[in-house]
């Protein structure tokens, strides 16, 4: 397929960031020519895709780290990026992404090498913040005394309100489809990424308590027979004589 | 003034939340009669609304607490309005509050006295954590090795991304017209309100984690003097031998 | 009873806090004489002790908020007070004190009225951080890869170690006598004095991240049916596909 | 000097983590012989230490992990010990290690290579939380209204209490040396490991609250100048009106 299109060639990848795209690299560093381009839009770290940048420069073939936001409707009817890499490249690939995008305005050249995924994970950080914000506030009002229409306030908060956005009707949306949370699971499935944010910013004393909150919560909805928890018991038995219980004893809620 | 609106009179209030709120309503409990209706727009805490609601139902007078959100902009151009309280006096003020919103879907009955204020105080603690998760991500970019444009990144943002929505346009605006923050102090002004809703939480054993660290961000932000620090400082240099420093020392960055 | 003892009557009072003080307080308002006096060693709030050594004053009578630490085995070996209200009635019950404290020096005077208990509350709040702090250490111990003897680390740092304390002895028993943590439930139980403290903190503007957290996972711990957590799971796969899965999934660990 | 030594040589390491104990087990590797044994007991991290000892075994030489407790105090009265590798040159090095120990049950094997060293840093996460709690004790008291003596409260918390221990004791002896925080700085000095078991935990899904909020305050005492703080605060001012305060205003308390 490669060796059939013309040059320059452009590739874009989309598949899942690791293994995945390491394995596309490799392959794609043996078909590809001086002049081509590799865009990665997928959710790469972004010292992989710098050093893949690197590996790809020294063939002569530009390397273009593509953070793509818009989830799976905005890969239907738009989505926004955020590019590192050459800037010419990125020039050359532009019209491809203006296609793909929401509007022009959202295709953006963000630096070099590196820049694009790096933002993007940032976006993501960001992402988790305001989810686990909005999971809190149906919370509060799943729990209050009243008996809120909760599609409907989600509603009533899409037109004027402060916090008014995609999440917001996002949610309206999936509570009018699923206006009972009872029968649903804790369990919330992760992919990762933002986890390489808050290494990132360990290693920098760059303190994220929302993000790190927010993450922290993907975890312990998803595993809920933690250690710490038996052990707390066990020490508040130990020096205060509160009850220890069995996993056997229907406490649940 | 009052005496000479013609009856049923409606009196829409927007004062700060506690004893102005408390002092107007004082008045007016000795002006209105049977059959009018006082619609409290400000953030007064629930529990204040349905204490006023009860002493103005005494006297055949409508309470409503109506929940306002739309910032400064949503005052000019349109807000949105969750209101709690009788339906019947509801029903009497919603064309008034439709003039006042962004279109009509944005005024919402949620329920009986005290459910407006209870859920605007939900939407602004969700506000908090978004606010803190766009905060934190300026924090990532500012002091990664890129030199971002930031006003370009998040007007990317506001086309087509996951966190697309009011907030993250109106940080694109705050971040063009102050592009660098260095003249700034951390020093941020709170409103209290949510404080009220992460009580609440606690009185009913709900965890509210991103909500909490959002609230303590603005409490930390403000005051950069903490003996807990120096406590830290203090033991760490007792038992590890780790330096302790002085105020005047020129620690900052 | 009290009548037939030799005034100054002394009553040390070990009941819950809340209703059951309460009552005994108002029983003794009735009792006791001019010069008496009542020492409460539960954990009350410092705002009803000081409210009850008002009320108690007006009557001529010395109330005393008698913070008290060492759990079960302090009650049988030995606990520390801190002891808050007048000086001289303090110096009267000293060596009624000092009979039930470990030491002569675990037995203090705080300050003021409210001041005791007050610190106890303090106390309290260090305590809920130290223990979190453990049970997370114990759940790396527990999900590493190495087969740690649990009861022999712990055993190790009481002797000699940075961490070395009460606390971690009394986990090295726990873990000695339980050292299969599956067959425990993650409920724990709370007794709510810290909450006051996390309030009174919110109130000042004080950053307790550790302490809030501490008291967040007993919430969490304690109900494992979060509609946070659902919603969350709801937005994820509204944006990104990802799934949602039904409670009915044997899905946990 | 080495060569100097009778076979079996054991060489007990006490320098700083990373390039200064790669260099000297650099230099070992080219000094010692089969059956020889290098035992680290600095803060490694634990996989370093599992290369390591893969390393030196290929010449027959064993490494031991040896995590060490007990602060400075413990270097001069005898600190605590936690010891991973082969069991054989574990008992060869115990009777050394006893005498450095501040009691022989302050020695113990934890297991294959690594262990030591990962324990040693979970003992570091515990600590870093329960020095967090005791310093938010410190601020709680001091901002109360009650001029409370610190140190006479942390020596009552000394005898008798929960929290009693080490780190109470020091804290009492540092605050008794210093009982005016104002003139102190909030910057906190790290040597950061335990930010090596707050990454261990985000690979493995592990909650770790506390610690990683004790981490976080140590970043955050460390630096003052957040461009998150500017980021809210110019948010907060663009939705809601709230002032946007400059560096040169006099706002610090």
């Amino acid at each position: 397929l490669v060796r059939d299109l013309p040059a320059p060639r452009v590739v874009l990848l989309y598949v899942p960031h690791g293994d995945p795209t390491e394995q596309v690299c490799a392959e794609l560093l043996g078909l590809l020519e001086t002049g081509d381009i590799v865009a990665d839009g997928g959710n790469s770290h972004w010292d992989d895709s710098r050093r893949r940048a690197a590996r790809f420069a020294e063939r002569g073939i530009h390397f273009l780290d593509v953070g793509t936001s818009g989830g799976i409707q905005g890969a239907r009817e738009g989505a926004c990026f955020m590019v590192g890499g050459d800037q010419g490249a990125f020039e050359t690939i532009r019209p491809l992404l203006v296609d793909l995008a929401v509007d022009p305005v959202a295709v953006v050249h963000a630096g070099p090498s590196g820049s694009g995924h790096f933002a993007k994970i940032v976006h993501n950080a960001i992402e988790f913040g305001m989810v686990q914000a909005i999971g809190e506030g149906v919370e509060l009002l799943s729990r209050s005394e009243f008996s809120y229409d909760l599609p409907a306030l989600f509603e009533n908060w899409s037109h004027g309100s402060v916090i008014r956005g995609w999440l917001v009707e996002l949610m309206r949306d999936a509570l009018a489809g699923q206006p009972d949370l009872a029968p649903l699971s804790t369990y919330v499935e992760d992919t990762q990424e933002v986890k390489w944010m808050l290494r990132w910013a360990l290693d920098n004393d760059i303190p994220l308590p929302v993000t790190y909150e927010a993450q922290t919560a993907l975890m312990e909805y998803r595993d809920l027979n933690w250690p710490a928890a038996k052990a707390v018991a066990l020490l508040r038995h130990a020096y205060g004589g509160h009850p220890v219980h069995s996993a056997s004893e229907p406490h649940r809620s």
